[in-house]
């Protein structure tokens, strides 16, 4: 019998194929630890290029976790905290080490996953006007992800509001694009990467979920910020040894668009399950553009499919109908989808 | 012309007359440091008996966040938080000091400045029955403040029913007492300092806002809890070198019934001023039975209150009415309250 | 039978005379809290006076290891250490209360508690000089103690070349002057108050063992340093909420000279028991021009002083001899140090 | 013209290619993230068997530093600290890594890169004999590096001695295994897998340098000790999403005892390397029975190899001679051996 349709994240496969041929080639070749090879300098550049930042410092690190932990301890004073919407991957997922770095989570509303220009604007202005202020927890900066936990992304005309807002505060944006080749792919999306990193101080560029084995690329633009990073990575555990590694991943990643294609296959791909699912009378939970899809099903449904494929339920099994995600990457092939779209 | 009548907060003098009088009358009295001296011995002995707690430790340290801060750091694991209500003192003024020790302050519905044990009780449970539950914050123990930062206070059965939920899941019970005298004399209040104790598992008498210059005595009955405590306290910055200081004070308040006098009559003076309020047709904000009275009055009335009176906005000033705080202590006399009665 | 005969320490009593008589005066008049009161506002004026700092900011803490931890770590960059003398306090006896704040205490030869500006110099030059000193943690600040924990204090050329050399390298200098009174009387000493808050970036001026109940009044003079104070003190824990009673407290002590008064008359009886023990022969183990006084003794001499008089063994007792400390403060009387040289 | 020799250190290239043959071979084998696939079970127990600890728990984690950290911040209490010698790992090369989690590193003399069972079992006698014990760092666990820093490794009767002086004083042995393999190959030693796991409380097996990508086992044998595990990996961002990867790489590694031949066979060629210095007559610095080499050459000589070999200077260069350490691994080949000894 045929192996199950996975469908559960994005992070279910080893490399992309390209990526792990880069890698292969060059294993044997000797090089110098901790970041300081040609790969990796190459892959900086790469990205630098590719962010039209030509400027900036790119640093890369193994983990998402790891990632916003380094950098929220990088960017912000003791007195500070950073605001995320309540649903932000730091303030649910990531089992408080954000607060173990010391710095409380200060949250917004959540809207689909995202934060509105206006909520953060009000939220500092209100912060400024307690006299008491200097007994609570500062906004030092703003997370957000894109696109968020919930698959959605922001408009280009969302991502100037916000970062203009932050900047007339005087507080830095950072964005966290763990899934970014996703977001950047996402139907009806106008934001590119070189918004991201022009309209943030600090953003990371996903690898993990985005065809390397793992890595993420931060991305400063802002030099003002996080001057003394590299002894902040090893303090935080988040060097690599073997840094080239990531080098390697990450050049291959940004050579000949492959990041974007990774992108904009999954994305399709997830596309084609939504107007699957939506053909069918099912009811789209989440109305989301990236490679990410939230759909709430009968039971008997959620069942049925649950024979064949392998998927989350997102939140508890309703009394009659559940929501579920489905989520595609570089390494769902166009037969999975086909033959989960045959199961419907 | 007469000096303002102060309602602003009740910390806004130094001792109370007898406690100022122990003070000058050891003064010269040559004793150890660290709290190893004997006044301090006395002090924790009737703190044990003043709590129908026999083999409770006792520690005296100076201020009521520090306080939190060691206690809440001393009790968690790493990978847990603490419950609170969103209104709670540990997550809106102490400058992230319980995240500066590591922990993420987890919050409930804040009823009053109450939490409810079936939210505290569905909260531990929803948490647990989530799958990626390891990726979240544990809910490592639950804080309550007692009164409340609204004035409010649990009654013995709302609190047998917190202590008997954290119990069922095997976490502590703490309780901040900063207000603690004012509380146990709140007006139809039915919890005694003997309930403190026994359903809570760690706790805290308050003494700088009920008698003392400062210093707050935890409560240790759950004698699983803090067993290196010292250290922990100096790591904490929050042992002080003349400790006996701590020790003359509290013996103090705890002989001939003194903290409970203070608060019984600080209470009384304070219902006073809510009875007159009530009497002119003022809104009383919150029902406090306590030395905390919030008011909801036409800008006015305010206005005019403050040309002889010195008091708190809570929160920021309305078009045509504000709330206002009246705190009343130890330091409030009968002519303070009578001439603010006869200014409404 | 007499009491005892108190050389303990300097902290065995409460407030100098003087000092209580301010607490008394005040108590029962009513202000503001956490620091923002006159007798503060007055007790910042008269310490720049004393300074000849006009520009100065001036914080009053409650205790010392809160004093350097809550320092410390507000001027430390994450990836940075704090030297110190290898016997600096902050190194032996605050029970890691600066690791706590995730801070490496790093350690320089000790030289009966003093560093020698060479050995800082060196310690900077090689530490950059290291291929993989962004392996390490960077030299971000000096400590040292004036007096030290031996009694010695820094000749005023001493102080100059720390300063010297720390300003060279980029590093701020820091003072602790939990003995500060004692060290400015030292006998032979050439150092003035003026001379600690123009030599160094961050000093602070100890109120605990020299005159009041407690306190630490924290001199800021490189301005760039510790912008936002006071939610840094408040996290610590180190804000108290009668900060008033610091004011009250240094506003005494640097009032008519009385800080100065102390340290004068504490560092005279310390000389003179000094004079009776090297006058009847005994060793002199450490040459202490201030209050703390360390001898050598016969373990026959120190059981039959140990009947009359208290006082601490330095270190393990030892097979015939061992190391004792005597130490005298502004609760020493003429009495006493006669009776103690009288048993000699 | 041919490359040049790299003998810098032990991760100068991929992955042994037994290794990256499994990580090819399962490329696109889908699997759950987070280490609870099948390939991580599998590796877990055949660690567990070839540690002969059937009960053990085992963690793959990314890097040292990394391991290091989370494991040291959660065995020790907030008032304890790590033993080490002063030149351990934690120390002096991890950029604070272990002050950052709050805990302070206590030093121990070196003795080329060892601790003596004797010096541990003395500091830990002196350290509770003092009075003011709890105002110091409490001793809460020994790190030893196996083999050291300086290539050196304990015997079996040190590691004994070791372990029962650390359970005599009731505090866990904790051993980083980094570079283990090397270790378990030494010219000479007698220790044996199964003996670090029996006579430590934790260890880790080291990926990074013997034939992984990356990769750290830690090895739990006091199961007492790391109960909530997960979170905390989690926390300090040591979790890797696609933790299969870890799983397949030491599988690999614990599969017909490739780890132990890839120490085995870089051992035999640093000895020879040795053997080939000690033949031509040069000094050798550290006598290290791994695969670390320390010699003292003159100038002229290091700079004549340097111009066809890249290796390391220990320290900085010397008047007319310096230290230079050389490294071999499982990608250092017979030829580059041979080539090295040719131009001694």
């Amino acid at each position: 019998m045929a192996e199950k349709l996975y469908f559960d994240c994005d992070y279910m496969a080893g490399a992309h194929p390209d990526v792990l041929q880069e890698l292969i080639a060059t294993n044997l070749t000797k090089r110098v630890g901790y970041g300081c090879d040609d790969f990796t300098a190459k892959a900086r550049e790469l990205i630098r290029t590719a962010c039209s930042a030509p400027d900036a410092d790119v640093h890369l690190l193994v983990g998402g976790t790891q990632t916003n932990a380094t950098v929220i301890d990088g960017v912000l004073a003791h007195h500070e905290g950073v605001l995320t919407a309540e649903s932000g991957h730091i303030n649910v997922h990531e089992s408080g080490a954000i607060e173990a770095t010391g710095h409380k989570v200060l949250t917004l509303p959540s809207h689909d996953g995202k934060v509105s220009a206006e909520e953060v604007d009000r939220y500092i202005r209100n912060f400024y006007a307690d006299d008491t202020y200097e007994h609570m927890v500062a906004p030092g900066m703003l997370y957000i992800s894109f696109p968020t936990e919930y698959g959605t992304v922001y408009s280009l005309a969302e991502l100037e509001a916000l970062s203009s807002v932050c900047h007339s505060h005087n507080i830095p944006l950072y964005i966290d694009g763990a899934r970014l080749g996703y977001g950047l792919a996402a139907e009806g999306g106008d934001v590119t990467l070189q918004d991201i990193a022009r309209l943030s101080d600090v953003s990371y560029i996903g690898g993990t979920k985005v065809g390397a084995l793992f890595g993420e690329a931060v991305v400063v633009t802002n030099k003002r910020l996080l001057r003394h990073f590299f002894p902040l990575v090893k303090q935080h555990g988040a060097l690599l040894a073997k840094g080239s590694l990531l080098g390697i991943q990450f050049a291959t990643l940004f050579t000949n668009d492959l990041y974007f294609r990774i992108g904009r296959e999954a994305v399709a791909k997830a596309q084609r399950i939504k107007q699957a699912f939506i053909n069918k009378g099912y009811t789209v939970e989440v109305d989301s553009p990236t490679n990410q899809q939230f759909f709430r099903l009968p039971n008997e449904v959620v069942d049925r499919l649950l024979q064949r494929a392998s998927f989350e339920m997102w939140g508890p099994r309703g009394a009659t109908e559940s929501v579920v995600r489905f989520v595609t990457s570089w390494s769902t092939t166009d037969e999975e989808v086909e033959e989960l779209i045959s199961l419907l």
